[in-house]
């Protein structure tokens, strides 16, 4: 993983305001466990309504899942008067999301003055292994918080 | 829209089979309310568990209807004993998802032998008037249903 | 395709140096014959040396096309003293490249204040039928010239 | 990097033989130096008309250079009478390429009965750094070679 240095030294109660405002994550239920510049990394327990017709996490969720890190990670760089928004997100899906736990890690690659680039892995746990089951690479635009309300 | 021609001649019913064991979809409460050969149309009762901390539409939920109805596309082309599972799946964001209803079109750009690419287009209704708030390009592969299961 | 209003009326001009200019697309052969706001159109005399090894048109060639016609597409939306750069771009490949001519088609979908999005489409001509060979979605990043030099 | 087991013990002449007769590969300048299961590196001397308007490495090179590597890396983990032809492809630009050689790393995530998923990561050398321009996620499907003639 490359070293960051934040614009912000406050941006781990940044992230933890943020996600307790984001409705749709906690409805989801999903918890963030690690918060480093540049770094985030979270869990997910699947419950059945998570999952698609044959029992598998859907892949929604772990779209969802990969956003929420992948764009935390990059909000953890950007500046206290500034947010991200996703301008766009590609994933990939591996393999099927058998398990009842699933751990998803976010990480910035690039971090310029307009745009961050970041990546997302989603594995889920079955029987104690950790199988991958998707990776995620998405482009933020950072913006001023004045100019989005 | 390009014209398809079904495998399977029952493949609406083969969709409202699958809708209604697909819990993620259900518990989000999207419906679909249009089922054509290589096309998928629904709509979604945007709900405040569906939003991100400013309020919009969050781009989970989003990625996941496009997922459902590009993936429900392909799956109309499919033959009896086929599925289909998302390869991969990019969205782009044009627009925040400020409004109260969602409204999603997946269609077939290309059907092949082993996989099929589709789109999707997702809309938010804002004071009557539909604003695309995203648009998602996504490869799935058929599989044999003995293999998956 | 949707209508764009141009914040330069001098945009075609604009087109036309950039692209004498552009090194690699005129070794390539490729020839934009069509610049409105928001659309570009052009051909490619596809030679030997434009196809991989078992005859068909090459796919980095086909994604340098996409990369080209969304770009420049982009690029007429922009104000004098700005360009654009490729953040990412997508490609989907739906059927093989086989015939003589490439046609292809770049148009914007989105043009907001930081990031103008794009899609293309390439076509190649077989024995006179038009085949759609790959389609492309694409994010552009709107620079001020002045900070790229 | 993960490591693979080819199903070809045969698999590095399959590349040398594969890439004599990529004639855009070899037009283009660029050569392969790594060939191990599931990993591709290579690298292009960079010269004028491998660039855009600003003399950067153009993002059409690029691209056809993470094509490249991420497909030869796939090639090498199928069987011999066994191809990959390019899915979909999305490439990141996170630096403009100044700068004299560029070097690219390609390496398979999943290898998969139908699907392979590979990366690609490219870098260009300026006054003796190794700077990244781009990282792409790619995927190929796994052809039957009686098939695709």
């Amino acid at each position: 993983m490359q070293q960051f240095i934040p614009q912000n030294t406050n941006f781990k109660a940044m992230v933890e305001e943020k996600m307790e405002l984001n409705h749709f994550m906690n409805h989801l239920g999903f918890k963030i466990n690690k918060i480093e510049a540049g770094l985030i990394e979270g869990e997910l327990n699947i419950e059945p309504h998570h999952r698609q017709q044959i029992g598998f996490l859907h892949g929604g969720v772990i779209a969802t899942l990969a956003d929420l890190v992948a764009g935390f990670a990059a909000y953890t760089l950007v500046k206290n008067e500034q947010t991200v928004v996703t301008a766009e997100l590609k994933i990939s899906y591996f393999n099927p999301g058998v398990g009842d736990t699933a751990f998803c890690r976010g990480f910035v690659l690039k971090s310029g003055q307009k745009l961050i680039f970041s990546e997302a892995e989603i594995f889920v746990n079955n029987n104690g292994q950790d199988i991958i089951v998707a990776k995620s690479s998405a482009t933020f635009a950072i913006v001023e918080l004045q100019k989005l309300i």
